[in-house]
């Protein structure tokens, strides 16, 4: 199964008046796991744009199970739930020092730049395949 | 039932290279209309936040059915789900022209600063019954 | 000589762990101020980008005298000076019941979408001449 | 003389519809690279915080020479200015690949929690004299 995990320490910019990391940080967190796994499956996301590809959310949902704050050592993993179908499903776990703080889930289609559903380009369903994502 | 809606002009900072909203500032949008809903009960959040409350988001879900761009003029409205349990519970939708683009719902429960659970308010458990959400 | 002004109440998710407004968003206020501008000029900037041109910043100063906070009623002023030179000067205030609280400019060429520099588009150039910014 | 550098990838969140990296988030990198230079010197502001020290901007400037871009492979140094007097002044350059692509400066003071001017906290003037950062 295809997963990924990247670090991140929790920008100043990134909190809010509560003294806690904005919640909606987190969304972009997970964007930024779902960009590393895209660059190990071997289709980076900017060429997938520069071929004319754009994969936007079409769902998302997170938990939050405690806060994290301001210069926490944050990992995001995210994995590629199988059978990857029509929708692409990742899900998330946000955690820092080994603890998980938050979890979280996206869902996404290829689309071409006008939005249009568009099939998945050859290089993501043959590193699909490699992974053991069948079609 | 409690619902408030805030309308806001889609900001160029809130657009990213797809050309369109960037799905983060969902959030921050339902976070607008959740302001100006605890006004209407008269339980503004500057008050509630001085008084040593803070209404943290629990969970999250976001539903996107088409994108929203530079430019338009989004409407956000709010509404406090029945019944107001320990977790409260409110759902967004998010429309241009009348259209609804996307939807959502967050969850909340009351803490102190030091992001421990505590009872509502008393202000705010009074809006709540005269809005008609009992205990 | 051409101006504008934006009201804005401080979102919950422009604060930071300071309790005051993150300094980056004044940045995203500007441009709320300078999309108004354009509008009020006749040039609104989505058919300015629809036509190709991109009007990116080159430079940026501000100045922060006092914080704003979360719910604050802030109104920007963008005013573009005189005379219109290659560089796009403007210099915007930042106020809450009108007090100055920040102080800033920018500049801008007009670029296309390779960000080549090109020649301000007509309506554009004609939008000063009429707000007295002779060439 | 004093100076950090911090690595970043742009994030897609961080780009916007001129397919760039929004202008604003530049200030979020300076705060990071900041952050970094305080680790170095000694003085976390995670802990200049906890004991009740703010650093607050008080002003800033930016010079974007050329666009960085989605995944770009961002370095940011910041330098401290000498002398330090009453206000800090910081200098940042932005790169990727070896070539300079943005500048900037932001210059700070030490406040309380009520934003009242203190004098720097004792482990900074010692971590600056020990810089060869005179009083």
């Amino acid at each position: 199964m295809a997963s990924a995990t990247v670090e991140t320490r929790v920008r100043f910019s990134e909190t809010d008046a509560m003294g806690v990391t904005h919640h909606a940080n987190y969304l972009a967190w997970f964007e930024m796991a779902r960009v590393q796994l895209l660059d190990q499956l071997g289709c980076p996301y900017r060429d997938l744009e520069a071929a004319g590809y754009l994969l936007p959310v079409l769902a998302a949902g997170l938990e939050y199970l405690r806060p994290t704050r301001f210069d926490d050592r944050v990992s995001v993993t995210v994995r590629l739930e199988l059978p990857a179908k029509a929708r692409l499903r990742l899900t998330y776990e946000v955690g820092v020092g080994g603890e998980v703080l938050a979890r979280g889930f996206t869902e996404h289609a290829f689309v071409n730049r006008e939005f249009k559903p568009v099939r998945p380009p050859e290089a993501f369903a043959a590193a699909l395949a490699r992974h053991g994502h069948g079609k």
